[in-house]
């Protein structure tokens, strides 16, 4: 098996994810929601839409141009982004090639959900400081859910024929149900628990008061990206064989 | 006097932001130095300089039309940038207006200095990730240095007289001497390699091995961040009794 598939290299890889999506969560809750930023109050030149979506979309097209999207575990939200501006590079494709993007369920997830869970009340003025700090949680969570494919194609190679029997039959339930451990998940939530908690208190603080409760990450995690992360899964997978 | 220039606001100001830059750090060092992003192997179309400063400068642009830049506590790192796509607003100064900008140094300073003892030696493709990475760091680290500003100008406030008399008398070893505070740059430093441990370790790895070595950090700070952000302190002073 590829290295990238290996269990033990996926295990680590989203081990690893999980500062930068915690680390992200943390710097965005310094702010408040400045909810004028997800609206059509600021006027932008040229533009017709929020600044939210104005910085993530800038964000992304300079991305772009970086190659970011060439790269198999990337899938952007915008769309008609520009060619990159580098030299084409060889990506290896430990996967298939596939187009799930499930960006626009994220993004709608995040500003509905998660930003009234990390974020106080509030307008504070720091706009363009908040919507930098979206695009890099966005960025991460897309991440993180789309990696899933990697899961999913492990898991694949490691059982063919049990998958296959489920992926004829259609049965959607029975390949969620067959990738599901509960035990994984739950040590997962865990230690993201713990993380939330270190990561997210002053150690000098007097109060000991957390800059975002570890309990809200944590639930990020149960509603959100395990639920969607195996969404990738499923559907990877259901549409696996018609690329072998 | 202002709030922003009360010191405790500016207290915790500063140590909000070392979290930023301990967390951009840990970010950074995930990937190999990747020095080809430094250099000129990697072909731009239509740009004649590194991938790491097309990286900057584009981030610069971006952030530039949201207005970053005329905000009192930012500097960007590149010039001609464009003007703000949004609506002007008006910022308060708590700091007199002031053209200080000590990017060029940071900027040879994180490339030369910095990088090489955060990051482990070799290539390992990840360069628009670097870059980003990158790119939040020197961010981080020139908002901290350059709140300098705000510093002295509480710091002056404080003691307009004293200050004034070495003003005048162009002595910058005296202000130098007047503002230092080594028992507060002791406590700060010890406050960086505390965070920097506690933040740069996985609370579940096994190995207990540090993301980036929680001296490295305080060196970081010990070295260039408190030595620039005095040097701020400094020109701002020199400067400041001309601008009342």
């Amino acid at each position: 098996m590829r290295k990238e598939l290996e269990l033990d290299s996926i295990r680590s890889n989203l081990i690893r994810q999980e500062e930068t999506i915690i680390f992200s969560i943390i710097e965005r809750a310094q702010f408040a929601i400045n909810k004028k930023i997800y609206g059509n109050e600021i006027n932008i030149a040229g533009y017709d839409g929020s600044f939210f979506k104005y910085m993530l979309m800038e964000t992304e097209k300079v991305h772009a141009r970086s190659r970011r999207y060439q790269s198999p575990d990337e899938v952007p939200f915008s769309t008609d982004l520009p060619s990159p501006a580098i030299d084409d590079y060889e990506y290896e494709w430990p996967i298939k090639h596939n187009s799930i993007n499930l960006n626009s369920q994220i993004l709608s997830i995040y500003s509905n959900d998660v930003l009234p869970l990390i974020c106080k009340e509030g307008d504070d003025g720091n706009y363009g400081s908040s919507a930098v700090c979206d695009v890099a949680i966005l960025q991460a969570m897309s991440k993180r859910i789309h990696y899933g494919k990697y899961v999913a194609e492990s898991k694949y190679i490691a059982d063919v024929e049990g998958y296959n029997r489920l992926i004829a039959a259609g049965d959607e339930e029975g390949i969620m149900e067959k990738l599901t451990n509960m035990q994984v998940e739950e040590k997962l939530l865990e230690r993201v628990y713990v993380k939330a908690s270190t990561y997210g208190q002053d150690p000098f603080s007097e109060k000991r008061e957390y800059k975002v409760s570890p309990q809200v990450i944590k639930d990020i995690y149960y509603k959100w990206i395990i639920p969607l992360t195996k969404d990738v899964e499923v559907i990877y997978l259901m549409e696996r064989p018609a690329k072998n």
